[in-house]
């Protein structure tokens, strides 16, 4: 972490930079051109300002510039990623407020730069407000940290087409036998650090989201309704560390997309989905740094008449750890595999390969 | 404020950061759409970085984040809503150069998030570069304070229409028997730590602004002028503070607008309006805060010949200072009628109501 | 340069601010308006974070403000001008990779707020990426300074319409015999502190870069390749510190502007150009700051078979040290004269005059 900067009684600020850089391979060049493509890209480049107003309030202010520089989108337009106030009152009674990560799925909650495998699966980001939202949230832990809950009340859904904005409503709660994960964000490896076994369960509802007859008659509005559960282990021993995580997926909204739907409704709005993944930390260090190899296999059944888009995705690679996650390079070999058709047209809708590899610093 | 890092001799610069989150209830969706909604948003956030080069010369550079996540829009880029150079020579020669904001109205200088209402009202920002502007400003204090002087040259309208790009000139005045405002900028209220009384008068006006005949000839370039006198009065008793303010404006460009104007000349470019609002900060704490209670009145006549658009807007709140302006929940009613005609099929053009809570923290 | 925090045993983090705003007249409105206009604008605006990881690893972070309110275009969104990391294991070896400045010409490298005259020239820009690329770069110096070297791999032109994504490469090389210029980034002038005679060459290449039978059939893909030499002189002498700067530049995609390219093509891949620039600083303090004459003159060939766009510039003006580059007032007059045609419709390829008054603060 990067400096900080104490003032006053119980002020402080602390600023972080954080870059990963990526060069990546595919066997395409574009969604109208076949083909392929060596892109050098920026994934996460990210200026964080956080502190503590006083022992209870504090805040956290993180600029992102974006994926840039992919595909030729160069000097992308930075935003506030994450935009919001904490309020702790004790551990059991914390309160967040402003915009930050919905609370919905374990890898979406992952740190960004500390996941186990290259990066997170699109399955674990919402159809709506897919991996921040803006509202508020309570949360906290019980039972030593063994329990924890969360509950968010958030925008989700906002749009012109839909007559109602109702509130989205996200309950989440885990249970930690072993060494508790007391943070509001989860880490995809503790790097042999911790001892985890947590099991979590989450549901996400919001009223009247789209209609099913947009076209014919807008009488029938739709919920929304998501529920996931996931699992995660990870266990130093003498002969490494060995870690396996897996989560399913159920987003619904009685079937609008497959109905008559207005035209913003995304694709992803009937996805069932499910992903698996392992790692192996050696136990001592090679060469500057520790090697980690890890494989994911996700599973996406979109649920369109049409078929589209259902596909498999297996990868492998490895993070080499010169300084932790500090300074990490990454590489990852994936393959994706559309289980019913194939696109005659978009090649990014055809079986295709991606090769990848990565650098991060976290200041 | 947070924290002043020196350096050098003379040299120093303060970190900020400044969040306003708002929850708002209103009783129609969109502009196309009837209904309701809910929706939280961030109204102000703000990294600021401000400092001195030396004795005489300063900067302010402020990123600001937009009003993000308001009806879906999320993720807003971030832009400097302020960056300037600063040249004080003396108290009565102060010089800026750079973004920042224009000169005229004084609830438009009044500072962003100490207003004593939820927010100021539209009527405050001129039809062009309406909050703020670019370029150089020469201002000072003369008689202790007592009296204030300001000149502004600035872009003003920029547009591909105009034939001639003359620059903007205002000038401002303000007179202060009681305590001095001898700052650039006002507040809203001073939560009883100052007398105040002040009167302020100002002239704004760019030449050739926008043509009446601009289909027809493009003969007639017309000029803009705008006047707008204020008052601001804040007294601190021993039964409260009390606060109340007043102001009228008169926008003009010879009524170019009713004509046959380009198509980017603003609808508020005729505008006649004027506010008055009050307020009663309660003389000691209330719970763990302290609390003000305040109301404003609002009337604009935009003079189209359409009489599109004239309102009275009436709002009673309250704010609950639990650490001044640094920690503040702001809390407003808000009901919007429209005097002569409202709209047939744009619902924010009909007489609608509207009720916001508010939080925020200046770090 | 602004304050540096240091932290833990190694690292340090240092905060600069730096805004450039200009006071311009041009005698004309827009591409579309003849007429003249005064703009004020912030030329550049630009917050900077870079610092030390540790003594090998280092960081730059620089969001830029764009150019902000020039022609009425306010408030533009920021982004990462500058982010990349750097790896030095010794003077002859060291390593950036992320987005930063490209590296083919001399004067593209001078630092944005160190130029000789009042900015650079586009003639400097490569065709794609044209001031900074992403990827990565290998660079040193050999001979005590003498020699250096540097090698780019860089994403170059991306594009739907071309096939094959291939890598940029670029090639640069510097001999100094007297004073060594050893950094990444070269300065437009020393201000009288060094005795500097560089001569510099740079080759620059990518594959495939475009069709030059994009409608009919698109079987002939062009490689670009180009080619730059440049020469640097700055000389204190008790009579003044003379300086002069001079380079050709030959960008070439095998003429495929002038055949059947596709239509995002830059004009400027087939140019050939040259420019020459000279400079004298007075040996004394005259007043407050020390003052620079500069004058430059351009020549650009773009080779189309219309013959738009070739042109002639001519420029003189003065800069005025107040503390050095950190506060430096600067004024030039510009002549832009037309070889070949004059568009009839579009003021901007029509003969003109500029007139630009700027003020630059480095904190």
């Amino acid at each position: 972490a990067g400096p900080t900067v104490n003032f006053g009684e119980q002020g402080s600020v602390t600023f972080n930079y954080a870059l990963q850089m990526w060069g990546q391979y595919e066997d395409y060049t574009s969604s109208n051109d076949d083909g392929d493509q060596t892109d050098f890209f920026l994934r996460r480049n990210r200026l964080t300002f956080s502190g503590q107003y006083n022992d209870y309030v504090g805040f956290y202010a993180q600029l992102e510039g974006g994926v840039d520089s992919k595909d030729g989108e160069d000097d992308s337009s930075t935003f506030f990623r994450d935009a919001y106030l904490t309020l702790d009152y004790s551990d059991p009674l914390r309160f967040m407020a402003g915009r930050f990560k919905n609370t919905f799925s374990r890898e979406n909650l992952e740190a960004c730069l500390e996941p186990l495998t290259l990066d997170r699966s699109a399955m674990s980001f919402t159809p709506f407000a897919g991996s921040r939202d803006t509202g508020v949230a309570m949360w906290g832990n019980l039972a030593d940290g063994a329990l924890q809950y969360r509950l968010m009340l958030a925008d989700g859904r906002e749009a012109d087409e839909v007559a109602q904005d109702n509130p989205r409503m996200t309950a989440r709660v885990h249970w930690s036998p072993l060494d508790p994960e007391y943070d509001y964000g989860y880490r995809g490896t503790y790097l042999g650090t911790q001892k985890v076994f947590t099991i979590g369960f989450a549901y996400d509802t919001q009223a009247d989201v789209a209609y099913s007859d947009f076209n014919t008659g807008r009488n029938s509005a739709e919920d929304y309704t998501a529920t996931t559960a996931d699992v995660f282990f990870e266990y130093p021993t003498a002969a490494g560390t060995f870690t396996a995580s897996a989560a399913t997926f159920d987003y619904s909204i009685d079937n609008a997309i497959n109905e008559d739907p207005d035209l913003a409704l995304p694709a992803n709005s009937e996805l069932d989905s499910s992903y698996g993944k392992v790692g192996y930390l050696f136990p001592n260090k090679i060469g500057i740094g520790r090697l980690q190899l890890f494989a994911r296999y996700d599973t996406s059944d979109f649920n369109l008449d049409s078929g589209l888009l259902d596909n498999t995705t297996t990868a492998g690679g490895f993070n080499y750890y010169i300084d932790g996650q500090q300074l990490k390079l990454t590489g990852e070999y994936r393959s994706v595999d559309f289980d019913n058709v194939e696109s005659a047209t978009n090649p990014t809708l055809q079986d295709h390969d991606q090769v990848t590899l990565g650098f991060q610093m976290i200041f």
